[in-house]
């Protein structure tokens, strides 16, 4: 074996991505927390506050490994089981056990990785909140936004270095088992398993963190609102550390485990589809050789050196000195990165690959015979942009429908003065519109894609958008990181100035986390797309797949109906554990100790039991969070082992055509709720009746104050509807896509042995 | 020409129907609204109610025939102008001035029969709505509930005589034209105009009057709730007149519209496949003659028939006697048509059919050549079976997810305890989970009648799932009389068991209303797949729909938005219109007279205006009306001149999975919600805490009080939320499907005259 140009620009990319990630840390870590070893206190903070920090930090970093560690074994129980099915019906398939066990090595690398990787991932940004309460108390938003800023990044360039390098490692070993090009798709097929583990652990992170998150979230709004006038964060909610911690399950290791998975499986379709034999042709990738070949590699790989050289711009050339900077930073960000790739992802393609070469694909020619597909660097290029300009297009029109500074969303706020209903009805709708743009977008990314190199451009189109997930995750990490930095200064008593600060970063991280999701969704899109395809190919179907027979068909219906489904028990386990929690908050503000008072008149021997809330969400998330998943995951195999592959083929359709629609809504939806309820609740609103204040000063104030607090109301139950929208069902509808795309390309080789694909249950 | 055995069987049929819809007026017509004429009073109504009775029952009918005169106005306009557009299209498409002539011709009259029909149903149901509270009050239960129904299927055997006889004259004098067997698949092309026409009237009908009704609905109770201890219907209201009007142009003109464009367009699907050419092949069943062709018409000919004889059960054989009968004797009339239709169907087939014939189809064999289908009428039969047993569980499984009598609702209902937020939540998760049984037995539909007949066993299962139309009509109309029965007991100030009684009825009507629309909603899926499969044989596509082709998938994606957006127009329409109502009404309610009282303070010289509600209501809704129904009806259009046929079966595609999925879950929330604040407010609840009652008498009740007001609260916000889902948006998804379908069928010769189906912008 030798090394070419492909691995001379991986390995290294991977290398600056852990030392800038390590760099990043070490920063960090100079903010001591320790109240004797802090540097001297500006007039921000008192005595008090510095001797709390540490405490609560250790709360929420307990309770988020107490998570973890409950999760992961679950987790690792479920991957060795499943890698097991794995084995046995992938060799049983191809007549290989060894293709059995490197499918379920790599599997079962993935899973690992990317458990790994949400387990730094949240470690550091545990590690970084507190700190950045600190930074924000003591130097200002220079340093509080640096703080956060680079609690994100070590995750971003960590995340994905990891990702690439062991995938690389992957790769380079297996290669020493099918060293010859002519073996190449089967070690391309083999290799699919590691997006495979990938995504499955993304399932479990993304459910499971998704349904803590919310249940303590929503949990500790209701009993807010049961004891009327209890602040976000007052210290003594019980449910409040849990919704920190929630925080960092779900929105860290969820979403970190999510992109890490939507990269994983775009590489590996890109490869799947690259390598796939073309007959009659010696002009193909896998002929041109191995450097040819990993082209999708080095795409992800540059991309972590671009994002850290912009990262550097946030936070040393160019950086925020005062609040109205942070949004305005996070966002060079974003276009800076996209616009940068481009060259660099011209030169890769023109560096390594062919000038011309043919691939395989699954476009009829009018006879309904396979067309010809010819690709050519200029080719893979375009569709490489088609899929970075347009992710940032849909992140833009995301933004454009969350964010409270543009019409949609104060719209919203205005039909807050109608209640509750009106405030629903109209969120919903809103959710409904912002899907036109984003899928016109989408479409118009598949048409160029696929009309240029079939495909294999639709799995360019996905890595273009991911090519930047470093500055995404950096930026995804941002939001989290600054919203438990203002949990910690509420809690320990800071400044209400500290709490400004941290939650102006919160808010421009709110708008950018609003833009990420935007990309999650539309690159899962071009996933699973890239991925479905790959199945097709795999199985060689020369007819394309048509969808006017009775089994595609009527599994088109039912893959429509799947994400519905899913919704339905994701959001239905949020409400049962919110209201568990609900439960024994109130069990908790009843007791009365021997004083006669209780937590909330001022108890001095009673203590919020945070502990207890914690393990209502832990255990409420990990028992729901079972049946989804295997819902997705099962629902593909049962179809293909009953009904053959036309039935997979048809819920593949489906469900990535309902998915698509319900994350974008359901996310859209629930963006914009939390903003209106932003907008009214810090008084932006120049209309008085929307501009909610505890304390009216000025007379008009007075007289607008019922309907404020009316409109306020109707907002709060707006963000409490579309907690589990945002942040659990929305989301994780995007795996739900790759992953039964992605089970069905690793099983596929199954599905074509039982009965010729014609499932057990034999129609012809 | 001469008259065969099926215009034997069709004839009669309608004019039996027509008849009996004529006997059951004139049995209504015996209850004399005028107080002077009216028979002896029993004790429940005094001299007051018999007075105001006709005022109200006036301004009800003004304010309905002063709606539908606008909306037909705008109707008119827009078939007129459309039917040229069809002229010149289809003209220029088939390079037949007589085909494009002879299509539009048949969309005028399918459009004017559906106004007629709807305008009937909505004159019946006015009728009849206050001579059911008179009977309700004076005669009890049995004369109430049969004035109801009879109300109800007056306008059922009206709509369904009139629809297939004026079909059938419609295909008789058109093949005066083309008499020869050769020439009737252009026939039954141009009678395809007559699917469209009912369609697109539907389309104005049911998204006019949802929004009527619901702006009206939610209007009213967002002032009930602003002047809190508002009664629905209470006189003082304004806005209740126009909620009453409401319910009869938008659940009886509107729904009747969409099942008569349902009826349309699944028996037009039925003829033009039946029609298609198949080649090198004389046992078709165009070459059986005249009467094989017809049979679809015959089953929904016979339908008629059956479901008089089963309406004469419900009225006189067994009738209501006791409240508990109600839903007994309407499911009892649902499962019996049903049951019967299956024995006629049966002998209509062999009767009819060839014992073989060959059909056209789209289903590709193993080499992706076109597959032989072979037809019998023991198949035939089973395919109408798989429609007319299938609706039925579909009918019941909706029932089961609405109906507070059993869990899903009642889950719900304690949901309300934990306030808005979950009780939304909830409700929104209870509307997906429903969709998962409809969406298997749809599908399992789909696959036999598939597998069976081809595309013409689809346009059968529709059939038979529509067999029992003058039934479900019946039923359907039953539900809004009963309704506007208990707003003018209301507004007459009856004695409160007057309510109660009118209540009984309306309470069953909603339960069954439920089943009817699952099977509007499973039959739409139906007829448009018909449709869909209709427009692909007419294109003569000998591949299949490759649904991985760059357009195609493209245009699937879009297909999967459509009713996102269609749902986002027509639900933010209702909420700008309820707002404008709010505004009015508190303007009213604000209005100081010379005593200084206002219409709330007992003010005697101020009349609620109800007019200007009604003005509201009605502009709100004509204005709002036009752009979904463009949407709806130029996206084919647009995709099909421009990308060409690949782009339309991707639209096709994905709205038909998409529309089912959200039409389910919105119409099953919204009904949920409804039942679950009724189950509540009525204190069904065992739970304390759920019994609502205004003036609490036991100490346990005095208690719960507050929570159960907070409970009770919540329902309504939810009710609230559901009025659109359920009576807008959800309902009206229905045509999104049909719609596009048809258009794209009677376009299908001009789709395919553009660059040979590729549309304007070229792509190869």
């Amino acid at each position: 074996m030798h090394f070419g140009l492909v691995d001379e620009i991986i390995v290294p990319s991977c290398i600056i991505g852990l030392l800038a990630a390590l760099v990043q840390f070490l920063i960090i870590k100079k903010i001591s927390l320790d109240p004797e070893k802090q540097e001297l206190s500006t007039s921000l903070t008192g005595e008090v506050p510095e001797k709390l920090v540490p405490e609560i930090y250790a709360k929420i970093m307990d309770g988020a490994i107490q998570f973890l560690k409950v999760e992961y074994a679950i987790c690792c129980l479920f991957c060795l089981a499943f890698s097991l099915v794995i084995y046995f019906l992938v060799s049983w398939g191809t007549h290989s056990s060894t293709q059995g066990a490197l499918t379920a090595g790599a599997f079962l690398t993935g899973a690992f990785t990317s458990m790994l990787c949400g387990f730094l991932g949240m470690m550091i940004a545990t590690y970084s909140n507190a700190r950045t309460t600190l930074a924000c108390a003591k130097k200002g938003y220079t340093e509080g936004f640096n703080t956060a800023f680079r609690g994100g990044s070590v995750m971003g360039y960590a995340l994905c270095s990891l990702g690439v390098f062991v995938l690389w490692l992957l790769l380079t070993f297996y290669r020493t088992v099918y060293p010859e090009a002519d073996d190449w798709e089967i070690l391309f097929d083999c290799a699919a398993g590691y997006g495979l583990g990938g995504s499955t652990v993304a399932m479990f992170g993304r459910v499971g963190g998704g349904i803590y998150t919310k249940a303590a979230d929503v949990g500790a709004d209701l009993c807010g609102k049961v004891v009327a006038g209890l602040d976000e964060d007052d210290p003594n909610n019980p449910a409040t550390i849990a919704d920190n911690v929630g925080d960092n399950v779900g929105d860290i290791a969820g979403m970190g485990a999510d992109l890490f998975g939507s990269f994983a499986e775009s590489t590996c379709a890109a490869l799947v589809i690259a390598a796939a034999a073309v007959e009659g042709s010696k002009h193909t990738l896998s002929a041109a050789g191995w450097d040819a070949m990993l082209f999708p590699v080095a795409i992800s790989a540059a991309g972590i050196v671009i994002c850290i050289l912009c990262g550097f711009v946030a936070t040393n050339v160019a950086p925020v000195k005062v609040e109205a900077d942070i949004e305005r930073v996070l966002k060079v960000q974003m276009v800076l990165t996209a616009l940068l790739m481009l060259p660099v992802i011209y030169y890769l393609a023109v560096l390594l690959l062919p000038a011309h070469f043919r691939l395989e694909g699954v476009r009829l020619n009018e006879d309904g015979i396979q067309a010809e597909i010819h690709g050519t660097p200029f080719k893979a290029f375009i569709c490489a942009t088609m899929g970075c300009v347009g992710g940032l297009i849909i992140g833009l029109v995301t933004e454009y429908f969350t964010s409270h500074s543009f019409i949609p969303t104060r719209e919203l706020a205005s039909a807050c003065k109608f209640g509750t209903a009106v405030n629903i009805i109209q969120g919903l709708a809103l959710g409904y519109k912002s899907c036109i743009i984003p899928v016109f977008v989408l479409s118009s990314a598949i048409f160029v894609s696929f009309q240029l190199c079939d495909l294999y451009g639709i799995a360019l189109a996905a890595l273009g958008m991911l090519a930047t997930l470093s500055c995404g995750l950096t930026i995804d990490g941002f939001g989290p990181i600054s919203d438990n930095a203002g949990g910690i200064a509420e809690m320990a008593l800071f400044n209400p100035e500290v709490r400004r600060r941290t939650d102006a970063l919160d808010a421009a991280g709110n708008t950018t986390a609003a833009i990420g999701k935007g990309f999650a969704i539309g690159s899962a899109a071009l996933v699973s797309l890239a991925l479905y395809g790959a199945f097709v190919i795999r199985l060689r179907v020369k007819t394309g797949v048509n969808i006017l027979e009775p089994t595609t068909f009527a599994f088109l219906i039912i893959g429509c109906m799947i994400p519905y489904w899913f919704a339905a028990l994701t959001m239905k386990s949020v409400g049962k554990a919110a209201g568990e929690m609900v439960a024994e908050v109130q069990r908790q503000f009843s007791k009365v100790d021997s004083k006669g008072k209780t937590l909330l008149t001022g108890s001095t021997e009673l203590k919020p039991d945070s502990k207890t809330c914690i393990q209502i969400s832990t255990q409420a998330s990990i028992r729901e969070m079972v049946a989804p998943a295997c819902l997705v995951i099962l629902s593909p195999l049962a179809a293909g082992t009953f009904f053959g592959v036309q039935a997979v083929f048809g819920l593949l359709t489906g469900s990535l055509g309902s998915s698509v629609q319900l994350a974008i809504s359901m996310s859209n939806s629930g963006g914009a709720w939390d903003n209106c309820k932003k907008y009214i609740k810090n008084g932006f609103s120049e209309d008085v009746e929307l501009r909610y204040t505890k304390n009216p000063q000025t007379e008009e104030e007075k007289k607008a104050a019922p309907k404020a607090r009316e409109a306020h109301d109707a907002a709060v139950q707006g963000d409490t509807v579309g907690d589990p929208f945002k942040d659990t069902s929305g989301p994780a509808l995007n795996i739900v896509m790759k992953l039964q795309a992605i089970v069905s390309l690793v099983f596929a080789a199954y599905f074509a042995a039982i009965n010729h694909g014609h499932g057990l249950i034999q129609v012809q």
